[in-house]
């Protein structure tokens, strides 16, 4: 077990800006990546907040994370736009896909972006929770590489696909909720492997397409439902 | 057990339509409740095919159905339309709804239309379908009066919230996905009613809000997968 550290919000959003500055990502940016990762894990979503930052990192190095990013449309409707975001940090291709689909809800209720080469996005539900901030029905979705197992396969065949979906809620603020068609995430079995702690039957298969309670073997996400889950990864 | 007969597809059509022109409704009208529902029967979703028809019937001698609706646009966007459907059949306001969806698409590449005061509207999946044949992603989700029970609750307090996707499959024809957050349909419950056959386990709660397997008294489905399902349906 790892020593146990508490620290300030403020100062863990400090720390990973600085991270992402220190690598050649200008200010604004690198403080949008550590809004998002650090609400993941106040929100309790801890798999998927900073705890992903040391492969973000990672990602830099292997050229596969561009800190300069120049952000471009590509196409672009009056609802709709396709963002290249020229391999930028999952939070600033998605912050501003959100920001151009409220721009154009505002003025015809309906609003589209569509966002390629981007990196892991982060926890969905940011960027349903900053259209429904300002008074939308934010959808986001996400399709990543086959990681997950289709019903009845027994391997990775189809995204985790996570939705999130996000409504005004008035005095109390946005509603969000957020979701993956997977019975558990990529990020809860990368945490399970950090821990030790065994899973529960029926959540994962090992590479061989086993069934698998061993954190150091599960690899393979089973989806949610059997075919239900399946479907909707599909066409995510 | 009933006695079995053997119908073909279009007779079953032309029946279906004739039952709804002797209510009073246009032939045309009458026409596309007919295809909706025999597309169920030969999708395999019984529970959402000609089996339907008696209640559409009784809700028009109950004044809930009305044969000869005006469909009206009471908001129009490029992007959007709200369609107040003056009590039609579901298959009717529905396929209006995805056309005008499908017309704003083609023009700035993202349409969606709004229905209330609409009735059943039958198989989600032909409405998206409808959308993929002619080279859109369809999407279609309806929201009834609360029918289902929110994850750990013993009343119902959600929709079953259907969702249907239809992608277009270009040579082998669109490919569609229709499901419900729950673990069972209100059509599925009523056919078990019917024929007297037991429910698995873990499906459905009984009025007082105990878990039955009973066809006569399960009268609630249960979400897929407790919470996920629960939000999901709250969202839609």
């Amino acid at each position: 077990m790892a020593e146990r550290l508490v620290v300030s919000a403020d100062k863990l959003r400090h720390f990973i800006r600085d991270l992402f500055v220190a690598k050649g990502m200008p200010a604004p940016d690198a403080t949008t990546v550590a809004e998002v990762l650090v609400w993941a894990n106040l929100r309790g979503v801890d798999t998927h907040g900073v705890s992903r930052a040391p492969s973000y990192l990672a990602w830099f190095d292997r050229g596969d994370l561009n800190p300069r990013a120049a952000l471009r449309i590509t196409t672009d409707t009056p609802a709709a736009v396709v963002i290249d975001a020229d391999r930028a940090a999952g939070p600033v291709a998605m912050t501003r896909a959100m920001a151009e689909a409220v721009t154009r809800a505002r003025s015809i209720a309906v609003g589209m972006a569509f966002v390629r080469a981007t990196t892991h996005t982060g926890a969905l539900g940011y960027y349903a929770r900053q259209a429904a901030e300002q008074g939308f029905v934010g959808i986001a979705m996400s399709a990543s590489s086959a990681l997950m197992a289709y019903h009845g396969a027994r391997a990775a065949g189809v995204s985790t696909a996570p939705i999130a979906i996000g409504v005004p809620g008035g005095a109390s603020g946005a509603i969000v909720f957020d979701m993956s068609p997977g019975l558990v995430s990529m990020g809860r079995l990368a945490q399970a492997r950090r821990s030790g702690e065994s899973l529960q039957p029926g959540l994962a298969l090992d590479r061989a397409g086993n069934p698998t309670t061993d954190p150091a073997a599960a690899a393979i996400p089973l989806p949610l439902g059997g075919p239900k889950g399946s479907g909707l990864a599909l066409m995510v």
